[in-house]
């Protein structure tokens, strides 16, 4: 069990860090335009794991009222000016996520990027972007960086691909949620009440 | 190519007298609860094939401006007393569709059952049913006529499984979905500005 | 009831019609195509209620025994050189689906595109294609051809947006199930075997 | 940002002491259950939140090279006597889930709850359990403690709902991933070849 307790102490230690490194501004402004949204639609969209935080997250935003959707669930309506689009891509290079995003500014809707790389594509489509800091698939923290460590002889992280900003994400949207209650007013018990009834 | 076009004619043919076969009474009261709904919230339900029909179902009625979610979806809300839940299986007994109508109903939503089998586990527990033909995993219609069948010498239908089922539910369906527009005075239009622009 | 009867009429004539005016030569290749894909993967990719149909596909593959994938779901796998891309697509032209499409050209993967438009953008990336028939959401067939008929006093067609290519796809692909099954030598009870006991 | 700031070190300090009150014999009989199932199915099940860290703990498995299915998914094959059924649940009494290893028991399958309840209606129909510390739905931890606790002063947990649980559960998973990556002698190299190459 060596290797499990290594690695739980590698994946707390990378949140605690990536929380206290965040920028407050990119996560002020972000939780203003939430709240601006709360009369607009917002579509949240990820593939693979960063898609499934992407899920947990919308799924409090149901909770706490939002009209908001994952892309290519089956209920998913038109997107439309003014919109807000939440893209979670930790190397900000995955293609649907970027068809998606650009699809979203075409049609006029303010596109939010999270993810580890502010100069990646998706960074430089968004129009707004929180760096939540990880090692993504694209290396640790990048390819020449991880290659640079290896040669000073710094350890390999554990965790492979994109598991410490998946992470490190979770604990962010969470912590976010838990804002986001308080800015509206909004118990457990509201939150609870929009909760799925049946499964 | 002599399978695929059996298979084609049977499936036709079979979609065909499904229709024709539909008690009306059953569907006038179907549409009766849907334009009753107009106000309350439709959950779907239906497991493999029958809930990929499902789910074309329910982004046709988000197209038509009901609030509607299949169940499992991410963003799924609370059910409440006064919803509606429409649960398809063909034979009426998947275990998951079940255990999802039972929680409905204890919720107080009327349940609807989509099936091949009235006298089923789903059609009991439900307050309406559709028949719709179909020769489900059961059998043709039952295992029993299929025996019985084979014995006199008849052909044994072609495609496997529920595939019978699920291809006349999609063509019903799409068909009540044409009925509900003019109903309730959409145009295709309409149904497009809330189709999604993201996909 | 009347449109429910007059579309429920126009969809079967027009799944009649779609596959009475199907490519043999084009889907004898695909036939193929699938058969030579026993031993690598196939992955499948469609948005929306395209996305259900191919979905529905998807599983009855899985049935007869193919490493079958739908895109986006969980424990998709890397594609590889050689490996089969189907995407279904009634315009060709849905975002999500080309990007996946041109991935998977890059990686060297074999794409098959089933649209109506063959001259569409996902038809001209794909390397073989099975035409179907269907008024998509581009027009009747086309939108120049649905004035023009419009013009000459035709009728407009009943079934909103995409419907007329779903129904028309559902019941080519699960002809070519029964198809593929004869030319596998698989028994329904042989798909049963494969069939999800849990749901 | 208080409240953002407060919830992040609740969480954090959440998962560390969910780590160190693990029962460690829990966690290797499990890494033992995973391990035998290398030539076995393994089927994972969750609703909501907890069937996204479901999902990205599927993933993983999928990238170590297992057999693995997340419940209701397009291509999820029979279960089998023998097979393993991985079912996430804080509160244990998920309705959907308990139908699920219900079902699977039946058939001869092994049910591992990841639970925060042990003695709940899923921990008393599962093979192997492994409690994983979490106010869940029904409390903090339980619903009669938190009112003890609030009588007695302390302060009311911020994050909302199942969250703990579902933190708690995503870090102990990855930790999990890193073992099993040991004792297979998988590199990330290995990992990645699997993942997706089209998204």
């Amino acid at each position: 069990m060596k290797w499990f307790e290594a690695a739980a102490e590698e994946i707390i230690a990378g949140i605690k860090s990536s929380i206290e490194e965040l920028n407050i501004k990119e996560v002020e402004r972000l939780i203003d335009l939430l709240l601006e949204a709360k009369e607009k639609k917002i579509f949240i969209v990820g593939m693979g794991r960063s898609g499934f935080v992407a899920r947990a997250f919308a799924l409090r935003l149901m909770n706490l009222g939002f009209s908001v959707y994952f892309l290519g669930e089956t209920i998913t309506p038109a997107a439309e000016k003014g919109d807000l689009l939440i893209a979670i891509s930790g190397t900000g290079s995955t293609k649907m996520v970027l068809t998606a995003s650009t699809a979203a500014k075409e049609i006029g809707a303010t596109v939010i990027a999270i993810t580890s790389f502010p100069e990646s594509q998706l960074g430089q489509a968004a129009d707004h972007i929180i760096t939540i800091k990880g090692r993504t698939k694209m290396g640790w923290p990048r390819e020449e960086d991880y290659l640079a460590r290896q040669i000073v002889g710094e350890r390999e992280p554990l965790t492979p691909l994109g598991s410490v900003f998946e992470n490190n994400c979770m604990v962010f949207l969470d912590s976010l949620v838990v804002e986001l209650m308080h800015r509206l007013g909004r118990t457990e018990e509201d939150l609870k009440r929009r909760h799925a009834t049946i499964e």
